[in-house]
């Protein structure tokens, strides 16, 4: 049996994976779901990405977690290979579920297409809080592509604004790209958060990490709206062993 | 529930739907296949991309649909962007269904790749009409290949001669670039009529789209033959609101 | 019924295929897995690319084996190409299964990430006989990514070192390119080994078979041990007409 940490991606908190950890649990293993500094309601937005790193870093240590399965979900990736720069003695594996695996010295916006550059900029410069809401269409239309309109509505209702200096901090990953941690990616094969092809999740992303295990599942980028115990069964699948 | 309007691709006429109509309509929805012009056995194959285009205007506007979801299949797919120009105020969604997106100016025989352009422009040009027939052998092993040979060969025979200046004429495209209008691409991911990668459907033609809600289903190019009830459910999914 | 002939890649012997074979017999087809020349355990390994081939065409001669239906695994699919040309006449198709398919000239080594080749230089230099072996972590996570690590565990312990002079030896293929012999490609969708995109098997090497019959299904590069019905489904499939 395992013990998940799951850490989500922009927009969410650590609920996003409750039905996941129901069925995790379930299944006979531990696990959990932080959420990230800066991230959720009504909380203050104004941190930075080694921020958002560390609260998962002390959420880990406090609880005293060793030998997890560490699980980064979108913007997540980019926190895992940060956290698993800081305490890599406490992680048997890292999952990287439809996430960015960023070079060395990249920020997560150097990894999107210039027009989502462009919207994101704008987003962020727009508000009052250096911070990007995300427009109701592109959820329903590019994130839950694979549910109904009533679930993209409820899914939606859940989502608070992301902090942008995240996403724009660029990240030294040369540790990272030197630790022998084992390495999966899971990729959901109507995702197209990313537009697939050039710019997609995988390959592109996935094969920075050179040796990986790769689990694929149907579904979009929010499997955990659209399918918690299909997604909970392919983590178990990628985590295993 | 919605109004399909489903455009059928090159050889076909509008009965290659007909058991996919039957499926939606036992699922409560509205669906029509009518024959793009020129299309169909037995009648005058001298007709261009613009007369094409008329004849489904002129459908769904003698029938007085509206509310529309408006699919596209293949060469189909050239036809919906200018049926959604000349009558954008009747459609709800449009569904490319491995489909056809041309940049503006272009034509469909640009967006295939140069050993097909060569074997189309002699059919065409060895015919007595300026129409290409479909090879048998290539029907069944790369439009056909997830069917056994029997449907292969009883499909075959629904086919009729494709008029080849559709497929020549340059479209102006500015138009349908600048609509509002919601879009589906539904993909077949087995589909390889035209071959995967460089010049495949998706995501070459699917991103052209912009923001569009991305669904696949397992198949070939010619699933309202193969497996006609998946198809039905997919385009509902990919019509939902 | 067919007569099929399935021909292992590396590491393998033709015992990879007893599941398969179990189950394409059980529905009434033939199929024979002979062994490779310089292939399986306890053998020597001192062969090259024209001896490895002619040990299949002697085993399909000697046998008197007529309209079959010719699989190539991963490597195998060097191996099929040039038995092809020598006894096209035997051959009702040809199945590429996650195989490579050479350009003419080429050899495998040509065709693999410039870190592979550099890994298995090395392995063949540092063996005693110019082989190499299979390291145990990469296949069980490219190679075994959709099994369990005791699956991965006993399926490893049936594998015995690959010669390295078949792997660098340039094949001539004019005559294959030339032959009209039907051919598939069967692609396993999460099979990694190749990495997915630029270097991958599809549509990479599926692509220079010209027109093929494409057929997919879910699993990696070694279904034969992680899902052998399934397989033998889509063998059938692939096979079929």
């Amino acid at each position: 049996m395992s013990t998940f940490v799951l850490v989500h991606g922009s927009w969410h908190d650590g609920s996003a994976f409750q039905a996941v950890i129901k069925h995790l649990e379930a299944k006979g293993h531990q696990a959990f779901a932080p959420t990230i500094k800066g991230h959720g309601k009504g909380v203050n937005k104004n941190v930075n990405h080694a921020e958002c790193t560390q609260s998962i870093v002390d959420y880990i240590v406090d609880k005293d977690l060793t030998d997890i399965v560490l699980l980064g979900h979108s913007f997540g990736g980019t926190i895992i290979t940060k956290v698993a720069e800081a305490i890599s003695e406490r992680i048997r594996r890292l999952i990287f579920f439809d996430a960015f695996v960023l070079n060395d010295g990249e920020s997560l916006t150097d990894n999107i297409p210039p027009n989502s550059q462009v919207l994101f900029d704008k987003l962020a410069f727009e508000s009052d809080d250096h911070t990007m809401m995300m427009p109701f269409e592109i959820w329903r239309e590019m994130f839950l592509n694979d549910a109904d309109l009533q679930l993209a509505q409820s899914s939606y209702a859940q989502l608070s604004s992301e902090p942008y200096q995240p996403w724009i901090d660029k990240l030294d990953l040369k540790l990272f790209y030197s630790l022998p941690i084992p390495k999966s990616y899971l990729y959901c094969t109507e995702d197209n958060t990313l537009p697939q092809g050039e710019w997609g999740w995988h390959p592109r992303m996935s094969n920075r990490l050179g040796q990986f295990r790769l689990v694929q599942m149907p579904g979009g980028h929010e499997v955990m709206f659209s399918n918690p115990i299909g997604l909970a069964e392919k983590i178990i699948m990628a985590g295993r062993d």
